[in-house]
């Protein structure tokens, strides 16, 4: 059976990557293209790589018939994704992989994204998209809420790690390096080539970085108390990848140990051996995810490094993995791409 | 049926690149993995984006039971290649990716590369491996020898105006610019990142490149009489990537509509629109090549361009297609993985 | 004798690399800095490098008092500049680094650019700013336009060839590799970082590039008729560089001893030995040109190739070496930075 | 008065940045350039970016006349340059690049090198050479120790902090970013452009770098008993610039005015308005220092980042500052190049 796709919001780099993806999967089919401010044009115009696809050409929101699609991707902006949401059918499936539907408490929403939300009724029923972490939930969804791609690299570190109580929750610093494409296809003077490469620069620094709430939040519920962590993003000469560096007090081994456990039948998820360390080159344009523990010379202080392809695992990938899960597909179909090296 | 495949030489870019694509055929499995120097370590210590896959530990050639062996890649520098192969059982196919059997002519061979063919009889037998030009003779072959990825570039762009007559034959210039995995994993200082990133060169100016040798060969024959062409290749602070720049004298509608026809049919090879050039960009990790043609202010001149991956199309993604060829699998199995972009 | 200097249009690419340059001049004081859209703000918010520098403010263009000033960059986009130029004083001593007034004749700038002139009578006087080949009229001038950065690089290999009548002069191709930072601190898509980086392709194919008329009116005047050369210029994904490799049909020796004499006496202008070949890299930050020769396998072909900073010696090193011919000071001051490698 | 220099080891890129500076210093002169394994060769062969300059040619350590010396560098890998400067003339002025002199004590040195100190009585009267905390010692001294480029930047944050008792000193962690010209022009496969560029990594982690040998030794002086940090580096796709991150506990505010005040009358050390954060972009090819100070959310805990270029400010910059004290010059001289941006 072929599932039949919409995408909305396939001029940005989250919709090329999603219909990269699909390509390659046996049971859907891309029945819409919606971008807005491109609507007329043809797919290659816009992403030249997907010009040997047979993709339907761009068109409004309006234009599409939503009763012939299964499942919607929504790849728009924050704020325009949960207004575009809020007048979807109510029973059409919806991966979102904006922000809007990851916090649970619209108070929260508020605090960090700055405007009330327009669908309160639709984050109260979103489902959290960490797909490891949510897999039955996410099997039973109509709406699922993607993870931000630092907030998804972050928890893989400390989900498990928090959830068993080996680590202590006080001192927990995050420092994470990021690439370039997880800024969207926007013009900032910032993103610029010419600004950008052969340098490198912190940025959102002190706590103020979205994807706190996404920390918090979880955190907080797997360990039954508010816990905060420190968390720095780094802006770093590349396009994809983010490689989280996690500084934890805990017994190093005990660390390891817990991580090997949690992810021992996960497929995407790959725990080195003791002592060795992940590169973001090694998952690049790919769904896996590696994952680092060292001992530090202090005692009872650990590493751990995680490092995804922020455009796959940390947004498309993770998006089609939970699509394949509300669908009945097996998980893994269409994601099984070997990284790109060198 | 799963064909059984071996790989000599699998320590290097290429041998990566052949398991990154054969990882996705439905119908092959790694059977052997050879790198002397290597020998005795897994393949997920000398590339680590390979460690989810199930794969047979690195060994001697020695080591190798070829009888059990339905097809083997040769991945290894040129003349250590034409050596191995010499020794290796007579009927089993062979893919090999080295410059050792590109050349026809012992005394051309010797010429370019300086030394004596090891293997004279086997060039003898050996098929030109370049896919759309050489389909019937590939299907029949035992041994096929992989072009050069700059080869295989300018060759997309001439072949067809060379053997149609649509073009002048002795003023085409051929100016290409080529990423650095074309180099491989050679430790020189030129290809360190600190020597090559932010900037650019010429090298092997003056028609001294030894591509040379297969332009010369293939042009002449298609041509009926002697063709020497002019180009200059440079080295681009990118890792996949090839972009030929050819000046041709002739028609350039003409020279449009010979490309295009020439390429109809062809599901890997994309002409674009008259007048739109083409980007490495959007070839990137993939077997598609894209050409564009533009007409230049001065009549009669035309400029075309041709883009592919040296590591997919330029290479382990030509020597896969050849051997789908070989074993009786339709052609495109494996390679339809979409580009990487951004 | 400090002299007084005020750059128009600050905020640029160009503006800051004037500023690091003079930085380092003993003679010379930036009394004002103009940049009409962030009037108001300190230059260390609009370049962060240079805080340490005492700079004054970002003010208006009516806020300058340019009796007050010895001498004005004007470093604005192509059009704006001219509009300026036109109303500034007309003794005023001025650089202009836009395209506004390389070209002599008013309908061939139409051509090229789209609009009537809007300052001819300024345009008439103004003195082409190829410091090597306009010294005396530069030392001279009031009003000097500074070339295009391709058009310089192409000029520094062909200029004395040309003029010598050493080389064909209807099948001279001219193949370019420029750095992205030629292109502005403009918020274009093209320009991201995402999209650059990694890939590289051609664009302004066919003879459409605007430096053309540069080259047009340059080489014809040199030759005693109409000269049209083939010109395809390539982005790269690096920020600072220009190489231009020439195909041109001449005697090899004799175009090296052309180039070797006319540079002779030429202290940055470098000629490599015969046979070598130059590379960005070693140009990067300085007001230096490389220029290499090498002989064609095909008889009586040679290549040559040239490198510079698009920034410096193709913009704003330009600038201020004319400055300096126009101020009385030695045309080198200023100018010795050593090239930044790695 | 016009000081003779020696530079032994002048083939590696800190050979290579100290005759980049030199060459802009008014009072010195390259008299010798040592390189053993390249000794005959001239210097443009091996950097042609110094072409244009006169420099003497490559030659043995043997050739030199170090009584015609009035200060000689030492660029040399370690262990080799203990073996060479014990050697040279006692009275001479050097100024080591080395990790050689760098720890007072033999054992510690023994413990983070392997190896026993081939120089004890030279390592007993080295300086450890951070310009602005021991400048009274580099001015007498004759063999000053350069600080590892990481020592130095993380000693540039956490220097007054911890001598002021204004952070806790038992959970400092400093997570360092590197670009790859730290590691020198050595043929590793790891340094490759097609294995480092668009991705990162950490290495050394878990405190096994050496620079930690430093930060001991200095921050345990400072502050009357033991203290050890956390310090994880990682390699970032860049030729220049280091990035440190680090996290304290303490009062925000009262770390900035400490900061602020500690540099407040150094030149080469900006310390940016507070909330405000650096980027290597802006210190490339310079000797400053840029340091910014922000808050965290969590109450007491600050994150300071500083930026600095390694080759120059973090090695042969650093060296240049420290033979000006040493000779009698203005500390400054040579080292007030603008950073080269973009």
């Amino acid at each position: 059976m072929t599932h039949k796709i919409a995408i909305i919001g396939a001029s940005g780099y989250t919709g090329a990557e999603l219909i990269r993806l699909i390509a390659g999967h046996p049971n859907m089919e891309i029945a819409a293209l919606v971008a807005n401010s491109k609507a007329g044009q043809t797919m290659d115009s816009v992403f030249p790589h997907l010009r040997h696809l047979s993709l339907p050409p761009l068109v409004t929101l309006s234009e599409v018939d939503f009763s012939q699609i299964d499942l919607c991707f929504c790849a728009l902006p924050h704020k325009t994704s949960q207004e575009v949401i809020r007048d979807l059918p109510r029973g059409l499936k919806v991966v979102d992989l904006s922000a809007d539907f990851r916090l649970r408490d619209p108070e929260v929403y508020e605090h960090w994204y700055g405007n009330p939300h327009a669908a309160i009724d639709r984050q109260a029923e979103a489902v959290y998209g960490l797909t490891e972490f949510y897999r039955d939930d996410i099997k039973a969804a109509t709406l699922v809420a993607g993870t931000g791609c630092n907030a998804a690299t972050g928890q893989y570190i400390l989900r498990p790690l928090v959830e068993q109580g080996v680590i202590g929750l006080d001192d927990i610093v995050l420092d994470m390096k990021c690439a370039v494409s997880g800024a969207g296809r926007s013009l900032k003077e910032g993103l610029l080539h010419a600004e950008l490469s052969e340098g490198y620069n912190a940025y959102s620094v002190g706590g103020v970085h979205r994807h706190l709430g996404e920390f918090d939040q979880e955190f907080s519920k797997l360990a039954g108390r508010d816990v905060r962590i420190q968390f720095t993003p780094h802006l770093i000469p590349a396009n994809r990848g983010i490689l989280a560096t996690a500084y934890v007090s805990g017994n190093p081994q005990t660390v390891y140990d817990t991580l090997t456990q949690a992810y021992a039948s996960e497929e995407f998820i790959q725990v080195l051996p003791m002592g060795e360390t992940p590169s973001t080159h090694h998952v690049r344009g790919s769904n896996y995810v590696h994952i680092g523990v060292c001992a530090d010379r202090i005692e009872n202080r650990a590493i751990v490094i995680a490092v995804l392809d922020n455009l796959t695992k940390g947004s498309s990938g993770q998006a089609l993995q939970n699509a394949n899960l509300m669908l009945g597909e097996e998980e893994q179909t269409g994601l099984r791409l070997v990284p790109c090296f060198p």
